[in-house]
């Protein structure tokens, strides 16, 4: 046995560690140098490396070589100021260090014995989270609640609708699956869809009712409740509402307080995914956003989102976790223990689909601390200001339209067409996306409201400044002006 | 908009990370100081810790004090050298720099768009393990297979799970869920049971097959075939056959071989779990565990046990990836791009169960290229040898017993009984096993075989060396001398 390998030795992760410090540091330093969406071609990765790994050690200079030279330009920068796609993904400095102390201590934290402080943090910190968004008590650990960090908002809307769904099945007895009926409006996130085809439920029996601009893509009650009435006239049984605060397309905000009423009404388990504007709630003027959450039974926010956590934190609150740990208790042997047998700690194995979980709430924890909540307040008003200034200066420019109200940091506009074409329309706003992409310079996504195709512009990024804003609006207008010939109309 | 926060400060995170990696580097300088397994009692964290989050910025100094008065003494040290219990979650100094470096980055990479990098070294990744364990072509990217990296194994089982029942639900009609009947053995991980939970297979379908000390608790062939011919009798539907090299409670593995050969007779889907033993079987000597594994339809192993890859990191391979992304892919317009809609790229989204993904195949890479298919061998060997050394420990002191043959770096064992007692004996063993972590020293695990409490003791970190093995079999013979009265036994 010897030469054997010491793959944790202090003082070599000391020496390496510092210098991947160093490359991380001059990543954030040059960001705005690479292209925002990665310009590379499928399958560009696979020319470049070896087609089987190496029998002996390699340098981890060469590796980082490697890393600068083969992985950074497949990489599309969700840190880069310029980046205004999709949702944000923050990092920052806080939620970074919070990543590197979990991978440093590397716990598996599946029940409270496996470390405590992983279990113990945890629950306090989402109390803590939980009384800046001002949720109600019911959702704070001290009663039958509590909040537990998912790996993302996806896997949050499963395990409550599993949940939703075994109550279900133990009072109406399990062959009553193909009657559950779900619902949420069309503008609900593809997660809720996904979570249905995992749990069984019937995809007919999947509501995805009609929205539209008469409620600016907001869920209609009345809708709602007519939907709910004739699945009960029809035999069926209504179980799950998910209601969306912030939808992925417009931001979007359903009436939460009006459909609790009707959930309540008809004792169905009603889920808040409040994944991206959930952050927002934490500025008293925004609060009124999530007003109606005393009716819900379950309530989402990514942290990893607009919240400076570093993926992956989606931080899910219920009010009866009894129901989510007899939907996901297993208890072996082999995991068996004191403290568990006796009930006197909190086991997030039975909160959550895996066994194993990281210790996140670190990084959730050293972001409220090394912040603060004014800071934290501050950080998303600025990017709300943001958003309002680039609305103005789409406003301004008449070939540009609008498309739904700013609610938050999203801005959804798009070129209007000079013909008055609807298709041809789509197709000048898919060539501006695919124009302005493909400059490097920016990074927008799109989507489609009522058969519009839409530009997607989302203020988020912890380095997003006024003058990128600027920046980004230049580049759209100069190809826009390209795309529309002259640009004369402006 | 003054005093913005500065979040992603270059030159603020070079700083800090700077003390954090010296923070963790001075962790494992010291970690043999701490109690392997953490003293402390349910509650203790509230009592250190304020009610609320601050509403200013706090020192990274008073967190980090806090972080080492509050914080470790909480933690259960996975990492020690005397860490014994359950499976180990190995870290290693190229995994620690590829978590640093995937939270540096702080990707989401669902699409290959959304960093191509991502999916792409993933893949190719995959393809390096995969002949590593010279597991068949079809496995690999090239044809219709593929790896996929998990969070955990319950993830890897829940996907492969759901494929097989959606095969099987378009195949009978999605009313026939009641029939689907799973099969495993009494000792598959309890990851299984919450995965046909998950997807709502029925419990009385669930078939934990019996096992004993006359097949060393590995899942008899004929037994199966029994249960499946009952089961086709009385009109049901077997769909799934998940067998396990290296189970949990002893490291017993299923024959391969002759299971597989019953699951393509009967057309049932064939999952194998290697969660723990797969590792080893990257070492020619051991690489006949996996023998028949060209029968399976999918296999995983936890890259983040046994492999030196920092926790999360469970890969997975199937053969047919189409089944796998029939039952999970959606496809919501505001995610759709060029690549993806023309069938150019791998969208990993649509082979788990969340939508966001983190870098993990950084972690990966760096561990194969930085260790090296040798030094990665003799690793896996040093731990077996010093399981063995372990075994002859307890062999030599006749007040213990070995309950089940060691295979891979797990020895179960017990003390026996002086009166031949059942419950006598239990009781013994559980009071040794509270007196051995009680002191802090080492901390190991237990199971039940065939009712019988048992003492795991798993080799498997990697700062463990002889002399801590030896130093453990010291305290387990020491307690078990003060239990036993006298030790006059030995």
């Amino acid at each position: 046995m010897e030469n054997v390998l010491k793959p944790m030795d202090a003082e070599q992760l000391r020496e390496n560690a510092h210098k991947m410090v160093d490359f991380i540091a001059d990543y954030y330093k040059n960001i705005e140098s690479f292209p925002v969406l990665s310009q590379v071609q499928p399958g560009y990765l696979r020319k470049l490396l070896p087609d089987s790994a190496p029998n002996h050690p390699e340098q981890f200079e060469d590796v980082l070589n490697d890393i600068q030279a083969k992985i950074l330009p497949g990489v599309t920068h969700w840190q880069s100021p310029d980046y205004f796609a999709y949702f944000p993904s923050n990092s920052s400095t806080a939620g970074f260090l919070g990543e590197m102390l979990s991978a440093g201590l590397n716990i598996v934290g599946f029940s409270w014995v496996t470390s405590p402080a992983a279990t113990e943090l945890e629950v306090i910190v989402l109390d803590w989270l939980a009384k800046l968004l001002k949720l109600p008590e019911d959702f704070l650990s001290l009663g039958q609640g509590g909040g537990v960090i998912q790996g993302t908002a996806s896997e949050a809307v499963l395990v409550v609708l599993l949940a939703a769904r075994d109550k279900f099945l133990r009072r109406y007895g399990k062959n009553s699956l193909a009657k559950l009926v779900a619902y949420a409006s069309n503008q609900a996130h593809a997660s809720l869809q996904k979570a249905c085809q995992i749990a069984g439920i019937h995809a007919e029996n999947c509501r995805f009712l009609e929205t539209d601009s008469s409620t600016n893509y907001a869920l209609s009650p009345d809708i709602l409740q007519e939907a709910i009435s004739k699945d009960i006239a029809a035999g069926l049984i209504p179980f799950f509402l998910s209601a969306t605060v912030g939808t992925t397309s417009s931001t979007a905000v359903d009436p939460l307080f009006e459909l609790g009423k009707i959930a309540k009404g008809n004792n169905i388990w009603f889920h808040i995914d409040a994944a991206y504007a959930g952050s927002a709630c934490i500025c008293p003027e925004y609060r009124h956003y999530i007003d109606g959450v005393e009716t819900a039974d379950s309530f989402n926010m990514n942290a990893h989102k607009w919240f400076l956590t570093n993926f992956d934190c989606s931080v899910l609150w219920v009010k009866d976790r009894s129901a989510l740990i007899q939907s996901l208790s297993t208890n072996p042997e082999y995991l068996r223990n004191k403290a568990s047998q006796g009930n006197m700690v909190v086991d997030y194995k039975d909160w959550q689909i895996p066994l194993g979980r990281r210790f996140r709430s670190l990084k959730l924890w050293m972001v409220l601390r090394l912040y603060g909540l004014e800071n934290l307040q501050c950080y998303i008003r600025s990017h709300i200001e943001y958003a309002k200034h680039f609305e103005e200066l789409v406003s301004l420019d008449q070939r540009f339209e609008i498309v739904a109200p700013r609610t938050f940091s999203l801005v959804c506009f798009r070129l209007i067409s000079p013909h008055n074409d609807d298709d041809f329309c789509n197709k000048l706003n898919h060539d501006l996306l695919d124009a302005v992409n493909s400059t490097g310079k920016i990074f927008l996504s799109h989507t489609v409201l009522s058969g519009k195709y839409i530009l997607r512009f989302v203020v988020g990024t912890p380095l997003t400044e006024e003058r990128h804003v600027n920046a980004a609006w230049k580049v759209l207008h100069d190809e826009a002006t390209k795309l529309l010939g002259r640009g004369s109309a402006n």
